[in-house]
């Protein structure tokens, strides 16, 4: 495991891309860490999760690190299985395709042990933070599953996901052991996760402290304000 | 329509009651008029609709007129049908009990032109301001046809509420004409106002900036920090 390439600066932010083989999987993991551009002093982190057909370099999550880095927070994100630089040729992107890269990438406890074994490396290389998941669609996928069981998250920005999909089994098992603070978003009008799905999943989450956040519109068109809300809530609770 | 006694001192506001004769109902309809404690200066004022069984000075109510006057904002609230200074002896609060002095206080029609004469005699006094609308469950039955008809309310905060009650075709009648953003409150564990008739009503409103917020808990549990938010988030509004 090691930082693969120099350092670059982005809007507001330094990026430092790194790699590693992931014991459990098997697989090779790249991922970007990103900090706030007047120097390492960051003492939170948030793991940020990509939604599916996108990766750790989408223009969303970037934005997200961006918001974080002005709030002095750093950022790791990795590329989920078979996006990216994982991504394998001839994909087609779809459910069917998803089942299967989840599934080759060791299904859930792959992407638990993936996003877990990246921690290690970041927290071995600036110690231990106060840490958060922000994670929507895919992003949820795996981060309810890493949230609900790694106990070095404290707060969990998820959303546009409901019970179904590659993982549902997962997702119902393990909602009601998730139990720190997080906020759920969902669209009213999402035409690739039934709300009434999203909303059952909601009811499933352990925590004591959830709230959710509904606004009109299709899967990806989440208020900017909502995105900009949700980097407050993690500021918020990871203080 | 006239002061009815001396201006006393809140917790952060200065509170004047008021009282006039409804022309419409030919109902007494008692008020509340709370402006910041620095002055008459304030530049925004927030309608504030309280709950079934309760009345203008109700404890939540309070609250919510000092958080807003924090913020330099005033506030007005007069009593619904049947509550507060307009109840009548021998009141067994109950749907049937709040069915029949809703209908003897006017129905929705009566409750529209009563705030709407109470916020003309306000605008009479102070002038016209920017001006919104704060109401859960009975403040909501009451502040979504306000808040739908008078085009003065440029932000409301409701929920508690959804698809029935005593006028619940006024309701889903009026609620597509709501046009202003809206945040709706919902609380997950609702035991008076199923949460299936929230979500129903929420989806009805026509504003294209609505956002539900929903939390775990009974009718009455809504978390502190959400009623914060509510203040906040009308204070951005109202900006």
């Amino acid at each position: 495991m090691a930082w693969t390439t120099t350092e670059s600066a982005g809007d507001g932010f330094i990026e430092r891309p790194f790699a590693f083989d992931a014991p459990t999987s098997g697989s090779w993991i790249p991922g970007v860490y990103r900090a706030p551009e007047n120097g390492g002093g960051a003492d939170r982190l948030v793991l940020l999760g990509h939604g599916g057909t996108t990766d750790k370099h989408a223009p969303y999550i970037v934005e997200v690190a961006r918001q974080l880095a002005q709030r002095g927070i750093a950022s790791m994100a990795i590329d989920g299985p078979g996006h990216g630089e994982r991504a394998t040729a001839g994909a087609a992107p779809g459910l069917e395709w998803l089942a299967r890269v989840w599934e080759d990438g060791g299904g859930t406890n792959g992407v638990i042990s993936d996003w877990g074994e990246a921690l290690d490396f970041i927290e071995a290389e600036f110690g231990a933070r106060t840490t958060g998941w922000w994670g929507l669609s895919m992003g949820t996928m795996m981060g309810l599953p890493v949230s609900a069981s790694d106990e070095r998250i404290q707060v969990a920005l998820l959303g546009l996901m409901g019970v179904g999909g590659p993982n549902s089994d997962d997702l119902e098992r393990l909602a009601p052991q998730l139990a720190c603070p997080v906020r759920f978003l969902v669209q009213w009008d999402d035409e690739i996760v039934p709300r009434a799905t999203a909303l059952e999943l909601f009811g499933l989450l352990g925590s004591t402290k959830k709230t959710l956040h509904a606004n009109p519109g299709i899967h990806v068109a989440v208020p900017g304000f909502e995105v900009a809300a949700s980097v407050e809530y993690l500021d918020h609770h990871l203080r």
